[in-house]
């Protein structure tokens, strides 16, 4: 039996940079996949259908929404964002390690559901640095990023539920703690139950 | 107020490969020490007092024993083994990481004194290949490598409540792993929690 895929969900508030950690994992792991959410967000430029996010309509969300088919979901900033329970399922059956990118009260449900799961929180060095990046990236208005960096402030509060916590001070060291934490996770003695049993019954 | 170290405490069977793993793991990370346990053993070939062990006579060991000055002590082949209590909780208290080697009955002892302690367990990839490193060792008889390797084969049996676990197939993958596991460990949101609460009350 192949023994069940590990799944890590990064949570973050905008501005922390974990898109970026985690498409640095993903490049230096290729064995781990990405799980890509739902999202009735229209694309922004750059990012693609089915690698980024599932872009679908609002109305083909709620229709999802209605037939059970995500483990969390949250409508914010008037657009919805799920993660499919069915791909996330066959994925681990497989065998196969998934990073998640979800924002805090999506992670809570997952976490809810899968008591086994990694929970990983990005945070900014400071409140300034995250104002700072949220101004920079320069696709929003300015009433825009005040309301993100609030609700960021909010969600920083969270951080104390997650596993493990990532200062993203300087971008090298994130991603070679996130991959730390991942390699280090696979070590659990637990979750090489197999192996290790393996080993007994050869006694 | 300087946080506390951390601690990782390493077991393994004879022949494991254990010494040569935290060799290299204290190589790539100066930051953490190395607790010298106390012997009553004679120093082998190569080994240096205060260094590798700190070599006492049986007599010093048991006045020790008497004066409760380790958190951990066995009588193992006709010779003492121990860790100094004081030792560790004043390296801790200066905020350093400490690297300990102990067997798992000595561990045992120390996972029961100190909840916040890292236990990894360093596995052979088989059996077999177990036997062959300790006959390879060569400075033993036949008959101490055959009572080591039934010693081995009992301590395996205790890897089942050790946070972690490390087939040592290939000593850069096994310490790799290990400096990931302490890596990650050091993101632990419960340990940065002096780190958190200073960016949680600048809000």
């Amino acid at each position: 039996m192949t023994p069940k895929g590990l799944f890590i969900v990064v949570s973050a508030p905008s501005g922390a940079g974990k898109s970026s950690i985690c498409q640095r994992l993903l490049a230096l792991c290729p064995e781990m996949q990405f799980s890509v959410s739902y999202t009735s967000r229209p694309p922004r430029p750059n990012e693609v259908d089915g690698q980024d996010y599932h872009f679908i309509s609002r109305e083909a969300f709620q229709t999802r929404i209605a037939q059970g088919e995500f483990v969390e979901w949250v409508e914010n900033f008037n657009h919805y964002y799920g993660t499919s329970l069915r791909q996330m399922n066959e994925t681990l059956a497989q065998g196969a390690d998934l990073l998640l990118d979800i924002e805090p009260r999506g992670a809570k449900t997952v976490k809810e559901n899968f008591k086994d799961g990694v929970f990983v929180f990005v945070l900014p060095p400071s409140l300034e640095e995250l104002g700072d990046r949220l101004k920079k990236r320069g696709h929003e208005s300015d009433e825009a990023i005040q309301t993100r960096f609030s609700q960021a402030a909010s969600e920083i509060k969270e951080v104390s539920w997650y596993d493990y916590s990532i200062f993203n001070d300087d971008l090298d060291t994130a991603v070679s703690q996130l991959r730390a934490i991942y390699l280090a996770e696979k070590c659990r003695t637990g979750r090489l139950a197999h192996k290790i049993n393996r080993l007994l019954s050869s006694m």
